[in-house]
Parts: C-alpha cells; sequence; structure tokens
C-alpha cells in the first residue's frame, strides 16, 4: 500500500499550506522541488541537475554543503546549541568575533549580532539614532541613496528607495531623505546640495550599498564620488552605515566593498554569505566612538535591542569555518580566476545588439538588455525559464541579467551559465 | 610555547569585540563563558553545572542537544542546506507544513517563513495592515495589550507597550492604540470603550500575547475576556493577530495558548521553541481568509516580504524532529508532571511573607516578591548571583521569579530550582 501524501508531488503538496516570501502565488502557482545540493549545483526531485548562479542569493560562496563547514558545525552541535547572549558568552561566538577584526576595516571595533539582513540594517539605524539621542542632539532624519534596499521590516523598508509594493506600510516610516548615487556629472551638484541640507544639522545617518546596489539590478557606482560623499557627511558627524549584507565576503574582489574606498563607515551591517547559506545570522559592527556613546553609567544609555538566538552558536561557528576558507589561497584564487573569465566574456558580449550595458565588480557581473521588461513581468518569465531548461539558476532582475555564482564555480560550468545567456538574447 | 590569546579567558577575550543585546557594559562587564550543555545542564568554562531553568529563553524545551534533534540536522545538512525560497521549495519545508497543520488550531491553513520573533509578527502586522489595504479599506491603527512586547524591529517596537527604552525611536512608531488586559473587574468597561472606538473602523488588527505576558515578567490573564474581546473584534473585521512566540508548543499545557480560547486568531505568530534551541526560525501563520485578500491577479497585493533564509533547510529539519518529540508520549506525561511539581511546590511557598503573588500556567511558573525592585537594579542582580551560585539560572524580571525548565527536567532538577528559589527567599 502507498502512502497517498508522500506518493505525490512535492511541488503538489506545497501548494495547500506554504506562502513563498516575494510571491503573488496566483500567477506563479509553481514551486520547483529542489532536493539536494553540492558545491555549485542544486537537483530537483527528477535528479535535473542546475548551477546555482546567484549562490542561493548570495549566501554559499564556497558551495552548498560543504565539508569543512558541516564538519565544524557537526561538531559544535554536539558540545553547544544555545545559550542566552545577555550575560553569557560562548567560544564560537569570541573566536569568530576575533577572527571578523583581522578582516574588517581597521576602524570596526564592536560586533553586535542578530538573525538577517533586515535586523542588522534596523539595529544600525537604531545605533545611529541613539547615537545622537544619548548626546542630547536632535537628529531624526536619515539619509539614503535612491533605490537603495535595505530590507522588508518596518525599519529597514523606510531607508529603502527601492521597495516594489510599499503602499500599505509607508505611512509608518521612518524620516528618510534621498540622494541619487554618484556619478562623474551629478557628483559636483550632490555636494553642494548635501552642504545646504547639512547645515541644519538634523541628520543621523546615512544609510548606502557600497558600489552595488543589490535589489536594483546590480546597479553600480563610483567609489570616488561615494568616498567624497562620505566624507563630507563625517565633517558634519553624520554617523554612516554600509549595508554590505549582498556585497560582503569578497565578492568585489577585496573582502569588503569598504575595503574599495578610502574612508571608512562606522557602522557596517552584514549577513548572507556571513554563515555560507547554512543557517541565518545577521551581524552589525561598528567604531569604538560609536560603542563609547552607549557606554554609560546610566543603564538606559545601552542598546536594549535583543533577539532569542542572538549570536547562536551553530552560525557562529558556520561564520568562522567560512571566513578561514575565504581567505584559503584556493577560495582567493578562483576569486581571481572567476573575474578574469568574466572581463574575456564580456568583451565576446557587450557589443550585441540586444545588449544595453554591461558591468562588473569582483565575481559579480551584471548585463543590461535594451529589451524593456518589466520587473516581474512575462518577458522576464520566459528568460528565466530559459535558463531553468538549460540547467542554469539565474533569476533576472528585469531585463537585468547577473552572475553571482560561488567562488567554487569551475571554469567549465561558468563557461554553461555565458552560453545560456548568449542563447537567452536570441529569444528576447 | 602557549598561544598568549588562547591561554587568555574567554570572558576576557569576549570584553574586546563583543556588544552584548539588552546590555549595558559599564554596570555589566562580566559575561559568564558557556563551553557546552546537555539536557536541561549548561556547564561554565570551570565545569560548573547550572540548571537551565528558563530553557535559554524558552527555546531548548525538549532539551540541549537533543540527540534525535542532532541526527536529523546533521543528515539534512549533507543533502539540502539552503536554496531561494520564492520559485522552489523543499522537502523540509513542506512536511514541517503537514506536521504544523496538524497541531495548529483548525482554522490555521497557510504558513510564511522567517528568522525570528521580531520578523514574525512584523509579518503578521504587514499581513493585517495589507489585507484592508488590498480590499481597498483604509484601517491604518493597530490594537495592542497594555505592556505587551513583540520585538525589536521598529514594527515590532511600535506595538509593544512595554519597551523599556524606546526614546530615541518612539517617533517612528505605527498608530497603535491600547487596552488593559482583561479582567473579572474590568471586562464590562474595556468592551464598553472598545465598542465606540470600533465606529470608527480604522482599526486594522489586534496584537497580544494570549494568557501570558512574557516580558511583562509573566503576567497571566483571563482566557473567557480575552474570548470576549476576541469575539468583539471579529465582528468589526479586525483581525486578531496571536504572538505565541513565548507560549507556543506546549508550554501552557496544551500545543498553543490559543487552544484555550474559544475564540481562534486570524493570524498567529511562532518562534523560539519552534526550533528547540538549535538554530533561529520565525514563522506566521494564517487563515485562508487572509491569504485570499493577497491571492489576485495583480501583482501588487502579494506579500512582497522576504528574507534570504526564509524557510532553511535545516531550520525546517529541526522544527520538525522538535514537532515530533513534543508529541510523544514522554514529553507529554512531563509536562503533566512538571505541571504538578509547580503546583506542590505552589502550595508550600504562596503564604510566604515575602511572596506577594504566585501564578501558574501548564509548566510557566511565576511568583512576585513583596520587594520593591527595579528591573535592571542591584537587588534584581543579588538574586540572579544567588541562583547562579546555586547551580541555577533562571532570570529575575524586576522583583517576578519565574520557572520555564525544559519539557525534559527531572524531578531532582525541578527541587533544585525550587529549593533555590526558597532560599532565595531569605536573601531579599
Amino acid at each position: 500500500m502507498t502512502d497517498p501524501v508522500a506518493s505525490e508531488k512535492l511541488s503538489d503538496r506545497d501548494k495547500k499550506h506554504l506562502w513563498h516570501p516575494l510571491t503573488q502565488h496566483k500567477t506563479h502557482p509553481e514551486m520547483l522541488a529542489i532536493s539536494s545540493a553540492k558545491g555549485a549545483l542544486l537537483f530537483d526531485e527528477s535528479g535535473k541537475e542546475y548551477i546555482d548562479g546567484i549562490s542561493s542569493w548570495y549566501t554559499c560562496m564556497y558551495g552548498h554543503c560543504h565539508p569543512y563547514i558541516l564538519k565544524k558545525v557537526g561538531e559544535q552541535m554536539q558540545r553547544l546549541d544555545q545559550v542566552v547572549f545577555s550575560g553569557f558568552t560562548h567560544e564560537p561566538a569570541v573566536k569568530l568575533s576575533e577572527a571578523l577584526i583581522k578582516i574588517l576595516p581597521g576602524n570596526q571595533q564592536k560586533l553586535f549580532f542578530s538573525d538577517n539582513g533586515s535586523t542588522a540594517t534596523e539595529i544600525g539605524i537604531k545605533m545611529a539614532l541613539q547615537y545622537h539621542f544619548n548626546q542630547g542632539e536632535k537628529r531624526k532624519v536619515l539619509l539614503a541613496f535612491e533605490e537603495g534596499f535595505h530590507g522588508d521590516t518596518f525599519g529597514a523598508m523606510s531607508v529603502s528607495g527601492l521597495s516594489v509594493y510599499n503602499g500599505p506600510f509607508e505611512d509608518f516610516f521612518i524620516s528618510v531623505e534621498r540622494i541619487p548615487v554618484p556619478t562623474e556629472e551629478n557628483i559636483a551638484r550632490i555636494f553642494v546640495e548635501l552642504k545646504q541640507r547639512l547645515a541644519k544639522n538634523d541628520i543621523a545617518g546615512f544609510i548606502y550599498e557600497p558600489l552595488v546596489q543589490g535589489a536594483a539590478a546590480m546597479k553600480m557606482h563610483n567609489a570616488d564620488g561615494l568616498g567624497q560623499i562620505l566624507s563630507l557627511l563625517k565633517t558634519h558627524n553624520v554617523l554612516t552605515i554600509a549595508d554590505e549584507v549582498m556585497t560582503g565576503f569578497g565578492k568585489t574582489g577585496r573582502y569588503f566593498a569598504s575595503d574599495h574606498i578610502a574612508v571608512k563607515p562606522d557602522i557596517i551591517c552584514l549577513s548572507k554569505a556571513l554563515t555560507a547559506g547554512l543557517v541565518p545570522m545577521g551581524l552589525t559592527t561598528c567604531t569604538e566612538k560609536v560603542y563609547e556613546a552607549f557606554y554609560s553609567d546610566e543603564i538606559a544609555k545601552g542598546l536594549f535591542h535583543g533577539h532569542t538566538y542572538t549570536a547562536n552558536p551553530l552560525a557562529c561557528t558556520t561564520a568562522l569555518a567560512a571566513l578561514e576558507l575565504l581567505q584559503t589561497e584556493e577560495i582567493q584564487n578562483n576569486i581571481q580566476n572567476i573575474k578574469q573569465w568574466h572581463k574575456d566574456f564580456d568583451l565576446k558580449i557587450k557589443d550585441h545588439p540586444k545588449v544595453a550595458e554591461t558591468r562588473q565588480l569582483g565575481v559579480i557581473y551584471a548585463l543590461d538588455l535594451n529589451v524593456k521588461m518589466e520587473r516581474y513581468g512575462n518577458l522576464r518569465d520566459k528568460l528565466f525559464n530559459h535558463f531553468m531548461e538549460n540547467g542554469v539558476f539565474l533569476r533576472p532582475l528585469g531585463n537585468t541579467i547577473y552572475i553571482l555564482a560561488p567562488f567554487i564555480t569551475s571554469k567549465e560550468q561558468m563557461e554553461r551559465i555565458y552560453e545560456t545567456i548568449q542563447s537567452a538574447l536570441e529569444i528576447v
């Protein structure tokens, strides 16, 4: 006798009770069931393989189910799973803090853990607001880039310029003002307007995705221009908050996108590749100056924020193992290889009549089609389906196709991604 | 040659770079390093053991490092660690959804995953606001209990009446109105005032911790009164959001606190014991009616919320294994045992001159001292230190001492907790 439930396909069982993120279920009812993953590959229920061309949303940069990470986490979970992180500490958190401090920009001194990218940015925002509040300064406006994306909780939504559908919520947002990302053309004007604006002394902090705006379809901007903006803000004591949730941990060719910029942020938000695609964790780091504003005999000046699983020992162990991998010669060499393969591919494709623009930073490669497409439209779905049929998982954002494959992707796998993109140009 | 760093104590190494949650580091500089945990016990660096009397913030209800959970998670992490949950699904999420639906209140039909309790309540709030918005109704006020606590992100902070230090942030909160928790004395008045208030038709949802307000020091209220309030709100199409992050999964003696109340919520928020103290996960469940309001040919009517690690396969596997344990005869019997032990202890202690009030629901037991104490004051610290010296981890909230030990706590271990509380009464 067969079990009627177990014999049903997972993608059908999925429909009964699961509500998926960022999904209109009526127009997109089908979820593909993934059974396993290894290295750069995902495998579906029928055994078909797909190259994970976006590293499962930029997380599993060392490949899925990496044996070294699994070994370390397997050992840790026999020892200590979880303990309250108020009043207590543990070795995985301490070791991770020491390892992170070695590679973070030199001005970063303190680490505040949470559970995902949204909470990491919420904490960065709270640090900036309370930093001024604790010193008796009334600064209640945040500055952010146009088309920035920082997460989906109310604080994070507030600072996100790129929020696809915020209608029901925007009455409740933090006061935010926006500036465009810097270009050679607009930087002089941004500078003049910002100087005037700063005279009001009410801006608490500036949150920005350094160099690459991920959700805005991997839009890239100028490191010099950004450095000049940060420098100006610092002279007005506006705390600078680098949201490196997407850019962190080697993807830009350096450990952090902030490493490309002369002026270092006061606060950095991290997640995604921090835990290498195994379990969720968020992290907000800051300078001694920020921390000092909360260090007081007055209890109320502390940061009274906390999530139950803060600094979860398994997540810390994962992150520590991932950091060790990131610093190996093998991974660093492969980052260089991928950069070069992308450059070679770009030479071949950038003048194609269907290609409007290409751009690259580190292992992040993006191309815009000169075809009009809606972010969640039919042509976008046609592209997505073409990639999947050819065994490549890429997730076009409107008319932008981008690659952010794991650091361990082989040359053959990357060639398959390139070929599939080339063949996609013939069907749009 | 010894490594100078490794020979240093963990609690000293902790001080260099770790910023702990809910902590004023100047007045509370010392963190105790926990090295391992097993069952109901935590072990520190020196090998001293502590009974985990609050289950590491109500998470590890089946004991730390449970071998069945570790076995299941160990197998899963060899197979599939992570995959994007937009457009994809996987067996751990599907199986977990089927298992949860079997024990959730019968009206719950759809499950939306996230990463912690704060995000679970943010999603509940967004569901309530957008539910009305999608139907063209302008309802933008939320109702909440006085002294409720729902998390630390901006949306969750907004609805929390009990927020110790919200000064720097409260300008940016959602519009919230509060009602007291029901008592036999005030229920008639609450009813009259609420009826008047509801006539304005602007209340989108009501968020509440059913029966026990955790952070308010395990304050308990009346199931009948709450049922009447929920019933009234439903007739006015106000969505009811039960925050069961603390109360969920057997702690009240039934699977959910909502099981004690005749009127079932539209939305339920879960976390903490959901993943049994192994890794973080949040979950927001809802009725078909709520889901239907988002199901449309218009893409914009979907819920465009999503976290990268949504429905993480390891977290789902953990939760599924935990649910299996919860439904075993062994755990169900032990819940009954603990309820009885608490009752017996209560008879012994409730008339003690230092005890103002005691209360119990399921395995949750609380007593208020008739001694004035600040939430983060010296006397509270003296109590905490007394417990720890005696090998019991309890975390007094002001002058409230409460027990929420794992379901697998033995009679001897529970006796040690009781004796330590009794001896504490002599020092306050």
